[in-house]
Order: C-alpha cells, then structure tokens, then sequence
C-alpha cells in the first residue's frame, strides 16, 4: 500500500541517473509522486537532468515541474538549455507553462522562440491576463463542438481531441462565431442514443466567468457548484478558456495561506516562505509592526498619566502584562474566529447582533473565571487587598472588552466594505492593551480612593 | 453572466410557493445555486417545502440539502415527515447521506427505516467507519470491471452504471474477489479500440488508501496528483468504495479553518460558528486561556523581583507594555508563517537551519528599526537618557529573542513527532513576555547602574 512519500536517497538516485541504467530509473521514479519528483528535479545537476529526461521522457518531467512552485521552475528551467526547457514547456499545459514563463525574465522571450508556433502563441496570449485572474488560470486547450452534430459525431471529434485537451469531461458548445450556447457532460454523452443531436442534451444555463474575474471567486463557484470546469469567456460570451478543478485546491490554499498571515499580523508574502528573501520578509513585517508600535505608543501615555498612583501603588504594575496579554489573547482568540467564519461564508453582516449577544456572553463566562483568577494569583503575592480586588475586577472588564471589540470590528470593516482580514490578532490585541490599561487604571483610582 | 450570488426576496418566494404557480417557482429555482436553495430552506415552514419538494422535484432538493453543514442538513429533516426525510436521503450521495445520519440521534433509526433497503444498508455500512476519515468520506457508489472485458463491452457496462455512479471518469479493475487490480479512466476508453481488453489498457500501480486514513492525508494525496477520484480498500486490498475531488476542496476548507483556529489561541470548534453554543465556545476558549494565563504569571513574579527598581524609576513602567506588545506581535509574524509554511509541506525539518539563519537576519534588521523607534519615542516623552536607552536596546533584543522561539519551536516541536499547530501565536507571545520583561530589567540594571 503506496501512502506515505516514498523515502529516496537522492545521492543514491544521482549515481543510478550517471550509472544509466534506463529501467532502474524508470521503476524508481515510478515509485515517486510527481511532487516527490519534483523536489529531486531541483538538487540535479543539469547534465544529470538532460539524463534523467532521456530515461523518464520530457513528459514525466513535464508534469514534475509542474508541481513546483512557478518561481522555482524557472530557475530550473534556465539551469538546463534553451531547447530542452522550451521542450518541457511545450509538454505543460498552457496555463501552468505561461505562470512559469511569467518568472522567466529576460530569458522568457529566447525560450519562447525556441519553442512551437502553436504552443508558443497559446502561452503569449495567456501572458496578456493577470495571473490571478480567470484569464490567468484558464486553459485554452478545451474541446468545444456544435450543437447540430449527433452523439455520435460529436463522440468521434473528442477521440480526435481527447490526447490534447485538458479536461473532457464537459463538452462546451458553441455556435459558429465561437458563443457559448451550452454544455455536456461525457457522462450524458456516453448514455446517450449516438443519433441524438447535442441541441437536444445540452444545459444552455452554463454558470460562466468573465476573464478579468478573481481567482479565488473562480474557485468558490467551482466548489459552491460542485464542477470539474468553469468556461471563460469574453464580454461578448465568445468562449476563451476553461479553468479546471485541479486548479481549485491549489488557490484555495493560496487563499488560506494569505488569510493566516494577515491574521499573525503581517502583509502577505505572495510567494512560497522559503523562497522569500529576507528583505522581502523584512518589508512585509516592519509596516504592520511600526503600526501597531504606534497604536501602543497610547500605552505609554497613559501610563505616565498615571505615574503618582503607579509610584503610590508599584504592586499596581507587577499585573500589567499580566492583564495585557489575557486581553489580547481574548481577543485574538474571537477574531481568528469570527474573521474565518466570515471568509468561508458562514456570517454576513445581518448576523452582526447574533454574534455579538454570543460572544458578550461567552466574554462573561471567561471573563468571569479570568477575574477570579486573577485575584487568586494576587492573593498568593500577599498584595495589598485592595490591589487584587482592582486586578480581578479589571481582569473580568478587560475580557469583555477585549470580545466585544474584537467581534465587532471584523464584522464592521466588511460592512465598510473593507476587507476585513486586514483585522489581525496582534491589532485587536493593541487596540485593546492602551483601552485595558485605561480600564485597570480608572478602576485603581476608584477602589484605591487614589 | 451570471456570477453574483443571485439576490432572491425570500418572502416574495415563498408566497410564489404557496400561490402555486409551479412553472414560476421552477424559474426562480434554476437561477439558485445549490448552496442559496439550501439556506432558504432552511428558512420554510414543513408544508412549504413539501410544496416546493412537489415543485422541483425531490432530486434538486436533495442536492441543495448536499450543501448544507450536516448538522443543519439534520434539523431540516426532523421537521419534515420521515417518509420525505427518508426520500431526500436516498437521492444524496451516500457519503453525504450518512454524515447527515449520524447528527440525527433518536430519530436516525426511524428514517431509516422508512428508507428503500439498498440504500439503507449503503447507510448503515458507511456508519461504521469515523467521519473524518476515507471510510467515511468515501461513497460505494463506484464503477468497477473486470479486466478480460473488451473496451465495448466496458462502455456499455458503463452506460447501464453511469446514473448511479457518483463518477464514471474513473473506472476501476477488479478481480472476481474484488481485489484492486488497477485503473482506466473514462477518457482511455472513449480514445481506445472497441475491440481491445481492458487488462492492456488498465494502470496496475493505482494510488489506494486504507479506510482509516485521515481525510487530510486523503486530500493531500488528491492535490498532489491531481487525481479525480481516489479508490479506498480493506487490509486485502478489495475496493470498498471511491473518495471524489469535490470532497477535497471541503476537507482542505475544514482543515484550514482548524488551523487558523488553532493559531488564534483556542481549540477547533469542530463545527460551524454559529451552530456553536456559547458554552462550547466557552469551553473552547478558557483551556487556553487559563493555560496561557499560567504562562502570563511569570510576569508578575518578575516585576515583583524588580520592585526597588521600579520604584526608584517609575518611567521604567511606562515602556512596559509596549516592549511586551512589540514582542508579542514579531514572534505572531514569525510563528504564523513558519507554521503555515510547514502546514502545507513547504518547510521539513531538514530546514531548521535555513530558516532559524533567515529569521535571524530577518529579526535583527526588524529588531533594528523598531529599537530606533523606541528610543525616539522615550525622547518624546522626556524620561530620563540611561531610561530610554535601556528601552531601545531592550526593544531590539527581545524582537530578535521572539524571532528566534517563533522559529525554531514548531520545527522542534514537529522533530518531537507533536502537532506543530498546537504553538500558537498567543502561546508564543506568552513566552516570551516573561523572558522579554527579564532581558528588559537586566538591561536596566546594567544601564542604570541599580
């Protein structure tokens, strides 16, 4: 039973490439996932990749490098020659080869030329879209055919098509000026009566994407309609492409992995952690870090406005991280929450008060067990009693606090139409650190009669 | 085009359901997407949805209900009679059926019962793997041959199947004890000789799991082969049933919204928000909470130890919560990316040096910038040069000290064979405020001479 990745000693696998023996290789690498090959692809030396692409077949290589990120492929590709990389992306489809094209740099237009008329031009034409777009992920390889053939003409064109098209499984129809006038399945073609025309079979209310459209709504409708396919077509409904359901998972992570950045409170990376550079990294954390500091900045205001009860009162600051930080992971723990709860669908805007009466509930129950927490740990300090009644009733006020903002700002931004990911945890926990400490220092003048 | 979710006045449908008019509700209908048809139903009364189940026919019901989270899919059926209940149930996909089955309790038996017996048992067969798992994500609703038929023989096999199958672009070979022999897909046998054996055609070295696998695994396994369907056998290797694509993009969406949960400071929720009760958001919450708390105490007992030094600056204090914040917030940026990073096969082990070198880099130019900020900001506020200093030094040390945990304790934690995914940003936090506070009131003493 083939489950785990298979463990291969790449060393090992390197002296079988030089070795030559062909059908060694070729079983090894059978053994290997086209990721799990992939990664191997990358530690080869180009002599040994020209080898191993003899053995395997540019095809096998093809779909390897595929599975890699594009910016890695084409740093693998320029380590091999022009011919051999414009072979491998010939073998690719279109829309994976064109996001590699798009890292290739100065090279992308000699490589390009060293490949297919056809394939060449497909792969220029995807280059006009964003690459995050529909027009960007869409494949122009489908198979389209005319609504007044038969079943059987229609089965006959696709056995002509089938080795060069992506998917075939939907058959997109379209009227001689290329609109899409409908869709079948393979599913309804292989049951029906060969004689049968295609006009009788075919869903003309086809769910359809304009070009400009974003990939992660492409990716939605494609799960929310449970499709293997999503065409692409143009303002005037003339069809370009179609988008594949192999694509889907792919941007879904892509989605996911922005989401929890921007939760951990940085700006997204747009690449891949590791081929990140440090600068890169750099920039993309100092611009939240710099903003929050200047959120924070109130914290020290406020506590030098209050400097004569801290200097009356120093057991008064043996609790302020302490209070800080149970605000903060309050809040961090409902806004990780409620802002994924908004990202896969499950709260709009008109359930704005359903979660905020629960979550003010849920904020007194930990609020609660907090304060008395709190006033527990003080007691073991042998403070000053008055000192522990503030810390525990201000541990109770800060949490609910802390909730309440949290709930509300992600469901406001969205409302502001803003997107409210930009919500992080670590803003929610500075939004509320000056706000709590204002809290426990208000509550201190009063029950300290300050 | 059609792409918006289409905005539909429930009100003004459900008097269309009532008034009758069969052929403007089926209109209305069709622009639906499954997943909009469902959360109206959710909102009908009983003989509103026998009204529109008369309508649209059960099929298009139990396709909308397909999309609901079970447990809502659940409520909806307790409030029609069993005999509709049972109806939409056996027009589902046995998979999704059975995870609906399970959140029925007391009156699973009874539905059930009401039932045709075919599909009854595929339930009850399905009930006995775990849900998260590929016996319970998979569906026996599969197509298999045996390998001495010809391609011809095959596709009429298929054409007699093809209604009830959940997918037919994957055909599996077994043998005559339903042993997994290999594959075919759909699209070999539309392009091959009606004449040819399926045994020359079929591909032995077909990737199977064991039912009790993680879905996870599942899912991952799908992506990174791009495979359509995946099949599922028993310790013999016999073919129980086929885990489809459309499953993949949910389990990777559930996956995800753990992790997320998971980095925010609390435990997964394990359903919807807001099918949640607040005491199961409660509970959720106040384990890490507390755990963190425990954590957070170290910070008192610190500021306790310094207490002279505290009192003899006051201005100290005021620094305090903006150190700890700041901290706080580098160690989120870090361990949220490396953690996301590693989640999606990125990072190994392997790279613990690659990434502890970078983040080392990384949190020395952040920890640079954001010192300089802190000591211009105790500048502004004219505490006392040694104070400010003291400040901005700690500022930079403990960026890079929160650097250096975030990324090295999940990789450790991973090497120690735990879920990394348990090192949340609230934890990280949590540890390093105490240890931040100490780097910081060393300093102190240092700089100020105490």
């Amino acid at each position: 039973m083939r489950l785990q990745p298979v463990a291969i000693d790449v060393r090992l696998f390197r002296r079988l490439i030089v070795s030559g023996d062909g059908a060694e290789v070729t079983r090894v690498a059978s053994a290997l996932s086209n990721g799990d090959l992939a990664e191997i692809l990358l530690e080869l030396a180009p002599a040994e990749l020209s080898r191993l692409e003899q053995h395997l077949g540019v095809e096998r290589i093809a779909d390897a490098v595929a599975e890699l990120d594009p910016s890695e492929a084409a740093r693998l590709l320029v380590r091999v020659s022009r011919a051999e990389a414009a072979d491998i992306l010939e073998e690719m489809e279109p829309d994976d080869a064109t996001d590699v094209v798009e890292e290739l740099g100065e090279e992308a237009e000699r490589i390009l030329a060293e490949m297919e008329v056809t394939e060449a031009s497909e792969i220029r034409d995807l280059l006009t879209y964003p690459s995050a777009t529909a027009g960007g992920r869409m494949t122009p390889r489908f198979v389209s055919i005319r609504p007044d053939l038969t079943v059987g003409a229609a089965m006959r064109l696709l056995r002509a098509q089938a080795p060069d098209a992506e998917t075939i499984y939907y058959i997109y129809v379209t009227d001689h000026e290329d609109h899409l006038v409908g869709v079948v399945s393979l599913r309804q073609l292989v049951v029906a009566d060969p004689q049968q025309r295609i006009e009788a079979l075919l869903r003309p209310d086809v769910i359809r994407v304009p070009a400009e459209i974003d990939q992660e709504d492409v990716a939605r409708l494609l799960m929310d309609h449970d499709l293997l396919a999503l065409p692409v077509v143009d303002e005037e409904e003339r069809l370009l492409g179609v988008i594949t359901a192999d694509d889907v998972a792919d941007v879904l992570q892509e989605e996911a992995t922005e989401d929890i950045e921007r939760l951990g409170g940085s700006q997204p990376l747009g690449e891949p952690y590791l081929q990140a550079s440090p600068f890169l990294l750099f920039r993309k954390r100092i611009v939240w870090l710099l903003f929050l500091f200047l959120g924070a900045l109130q914290t020290s205001t406020i506590l030098q406005a209050f400097s004569d009860e801290l200097s009356s009162f120093v057991a008064l600051s043996f609790f302020i991280p302490l209070l800080v930080s149970t605000g903060g992971n309050a809040g961090s723990q409902v806004v990780t929450t409620v802002i994924r709860a908004m990202a896969v669908g499950e709260v709009r805007f008109r359930d704005v008060w359903v979660v905020l009466r629960r979550e003010l509930l849920v904020g007194l129950l930990v609020g609660g067990v907090m304060g008395l927490a709190t006033l527990l740990r003080a007691q073991t300090m042998h403070v000053d009693a008055h000192v522990a009644i503030t810390a525990g009733l201000a541990a109770t006020a800060i949490v609910v606090w802390a909730t309440a903002v949290a709930a509300l700002l992600p469901i406001g931004l969205r409302r502001l139409r803003l997107d409210p990911a930009v919500m992080s945890a670590p803003l929610i926990a500075t939004l509320v650190d000056g706000t709590g400490l204002l809290i426990y220092l208000l509550i201190a003048k009063n029950v300290l009669g300050l």
